[in-house]
């Protein structure tokens, strides 16, 4: 399965397509929308829609995957966030892409197995998981390529549940 | 000029379209997007970006007025909302309508003279100044038509700074 995994930012949006059969991962594609700080908030939002409505028309995924939107310490940051994200559940629903949400604690728990692992420990299990010679540089691209590894691999296991193999 | 004004809300998000000199004001439209809450979130965006962009192509306004977005007692709450409000400034950029943003101290002063005015003091207000018969039931699309009402003013105002009638 295609899987776009998208990290929510008010100024970075990081974003991952991966092909995965929830075992075996293998990196499509990963970057970052940055937008300038000093274009007026509703450009941005269209130039991030933009972008993420590119990403899906060029790598047509299956699905799309985002964490939930959580109380930030800096309210102003969460409620800024909240409206890129806002945009993002937009447009998978427009392409019609299933929509999955998983909490941070989903995510490292899926990539990393442990629940409160550290930034480093998530970039190290997704370069491995998905056998990159190098480690992804940017921490947003880095993040959005860990939930869609963790939906792949949830997606896998939900399809194992329901149809299990005679043993 | 004709001036939409949005009253974003997760569950409601009023509206109402006005035609004005920044003197005299008459309503257009009004009225309150309702989605589901059983509707997925997405879907629920899906539904209110699509009843935006109805309301822009059907009344063609050539500003918007937002009201800025703010902390909330409700955490959660606020953080919905600005999903919506999110998808608000979008449709508004795509449509290449002028966005302007309010705080609700701004509105209410434009709108009552008085920015402690209760609910019910804002209703009456738009009321009179639309020259309506009824008052418009919606607190939320009455929300909405103040905000507008205020941009009006506001605009109207600017524009006589700018170009003073000679004494």
């Amino acid at each position: 399965m295609r899987v776009l995994g998208i990290d929510c930012g008010s100024q970075r949006t990081g974003y991952g397509v991966i092909e995965s059969d929830g075992r075996d991962h293998r990196m499509v594609a990963a970057g970052v929308i940055r937008t300038n700080a000093k274009t007026p908030f509703e450009k941005r939002l269209l130039e991030i829609a933009g972008r993420l409505r590119e990403l899906i028309r060029v790598h047509r995924p299956e699905s799309a995957a985002v964490e939930g939107v959580f109380h930030s310490a800096n309210a102003k940051t969460a409620l800024k966030l909240a409206h890129v994200r806002g945009i993002a559940l937009l447009v998978v629903a427009e392409a019609k892409v299933e929509l999955a949400e998983y909490s941070p604690l989903e995510v490292k728990i899926s990539v990393v197995g442990y629940g409160r692992a550290e930034k480093f420990q998530v970039q190290t299990m997704v370069t491995s998981l998905l056998g990159l010679a190098e480690a992804i540089d940017s921490e947003d691209a880095c993040d959005a390529l860990a939930v869609a590894i963790c939906h792949a691999t949830h997606q896998a296991t939900a399809r194992r549940l329901a149809s299990p193999e005679p043993v």
